[in-house]
């Protein structure tokens, strides 16, 4: 059996990605703590529960698995959060990866995924963001996750760690075969937060600043459709499997759609209207966020080919309207 | 009394900075775990021992002084040893300075001078470094420093945490009254290495790479004397004392001296010949660092009257034949 450890694979992506490794012939060990994760979206391999500072608990998971390598999506990922309660972060994201990544080389597990974000490279008005634009991150969040980076580098220097690098822009969309879906606590995420303001879950939808430096003034992000994202993960393992070593890649289409264009969309997508209230600037924010950077299907032959917006928010929608975790 | 918390005030720097602080009408308490410091060279305020990760000893340490502000030198700084043993590096330093962050907004004591490093930049060929230059560093050491700067700024963000951050070049020098000098353990500095080098405490010098793209090949580095060096903390607490908020501060005089340059000085500062020898390059080193920035000088009226070779070696020189620590 080649295991594969996932951490985080309670969540969003973690649990995609779970399926998708299944698909490609791993069996997928979710590690997770279930703080943000669910444990019903744990349906495609062992579930270990624990945390990410735990380090008895990875050694005891390392031992009785031996995965052949680590895909790391477990953090605390929510900017307001991060910029409210920065200690958390830097506790829960730096100090535990850095106690998984010392059980990972303590097991001799040296082939490592790491989940990192575009937040790494702050503000870069008008520059093309590629793997190589200096990474200035503005909040808690992408400086945690530049960090991690940094020990996954150190590690490498001192203990040959080889880790795929993956900074991910916008995720969207869900398993078009309803498996596992999207589903945050507290749900902070555009789409999500949309689709519920559609079908009155929740409030009407809060743009948050209508008077950033765009042609209509909200914020544009590059969008990519989970199931693509996690299949660069897949092809991430490879690569590492067949000792091409450390790299680090976008994950993003290169367009980039503002807020409006997702709720007109959304709109023509799920035939209903979308009530949305336009308010303040939301601190940590940048003005636009698009990968200009090609590497991941140059290099992998990674293939963003569901990435559509229309795509995302179809199957973003079909799960919202069918899909659901209990616990 | 205004008490001033010292972190790492029994090592080199932390100690000429006591007593710089004590001059300035300061009573400065030094925090220090003693595994690289020396409780001899404590002679200008209380000691108390405490490591940077203990929170409750910190706690107890604020409760007992409440000090004004915190000067924070407190760190493992030997790049060798960060790029052998990474992990070290970013609990003591990463992990350990966030303890100390969150124990001083805890306590209300939100003035924060902090000791970073050139070594946060990394290699920048051609490249003036000032403070707006990106930081890419090298290896665990400048990492966890940049990391440092990191969640000071989150802190600012969420707590109103101000801080002074100096990323200093090289240090070197000693007092000249001979109350504090330096001595580290291991010994891994060029000045104090040569000096005993020249009086046969331990083998020949060895220059590490005589290859480097500079006019004799050996690494140039911008050397600051210790005294001037820590009196930009005293003024770096002024400034935040005055309230003129967060801001980070080279600390280089702009003249920087090759490897060999600094043995020729020596040799004509002791009348010694100085036994060196020629080894391969040593990993971490870049070729050239040197401050392109007079923003200390210019905005906290910084003079670093005492940083010309000649002095520097001849304070340490001075110090080497007449200073020690038992203990």
């Amino acid at each position: 059996m080649k295991y594969v450890l996932v951490t985080g694979g309670a969540g969003y992506i973690g649990s995609h990605a779970c399926k998708a490794l299944k698909s490609a012939g791993y069996v997928p060990v979710t590690y997770d703590n279930l703080v943000t994760g669910w444990q019903d979206a744990v349906k495609f391999g062992p579930f270990e529960r624990g945390d990410l500072l735990d380090r008895a608990r990875q050694d005891q998971v390392f031992a009785q698995y031996r995965p052949v390598a680590v895909v790391h999506f477990a953090a605390l990922s929510q900017v307001g959060e991060a910029m409210a309660e920065p200690g958390r972060y830097w506790r829960n994201n730096v100090e535990g990866s850095l106690t998984l990544i010392e059980a990972a080389v303590a097991a001799g597990c040296l082939d490592f995924v790491f989940s990192s974000t575009c937040a790494t490279y702050g503000e870069h008005d008008n520059v093309v963001l590629d793997e190589d634009t200096p990474q200035m991150p503005l909040n808690a969040y992408g400086a945690s996750k530049r960090a991690i980076e940094d020990i996954l580098r150190d590690f490498e220097a001192a203990y040959g760690l080889r880790s795929v690098i993956f900074r991910y822009f916008n995720v969207a969309g869900a398993d078009p075969e309803g498996e596992v879906g999207e589903f945050h606590r507290p749900e902070t995420h555009l789409v999500p937060l949309m689709l519920d303001a559609i079908d009155g879950k929740r409030d009407a939808l809060t743009v948050f600043g209508t008077d950033y430096d765009t042609p209509d003034g909200t914020c544009i992000r590059d969008y990519v459709h989970v199931c693509d994202l996690v299949d660069a993960h897949v092809l991430g393992l490879k690569w590492l499997r067949d000792g091409k070593g450390s790299r680090v890649f976008n994950l993003g289409t290169g367009s980039g759609f503002s807020v409006r264009e997702v709720i007109d969309q959304s709109r023509s997508v799920t035939n209903r209207e979308v009530p949305f209230v336009i308010g303040p600037r939301r601190g940590g924010d940048c003005t636009k966020l698009v990968s200009g950077s090609v590497r991941a299907e140059r290099e992998l032959g990674w293939s963003p080919s569901r990435s559509t917006l229309g795509r995302m928010i179809a199957d973003a929608w079909r799960w919202h309207q069918s899909g659901h975790y209990e616990s």
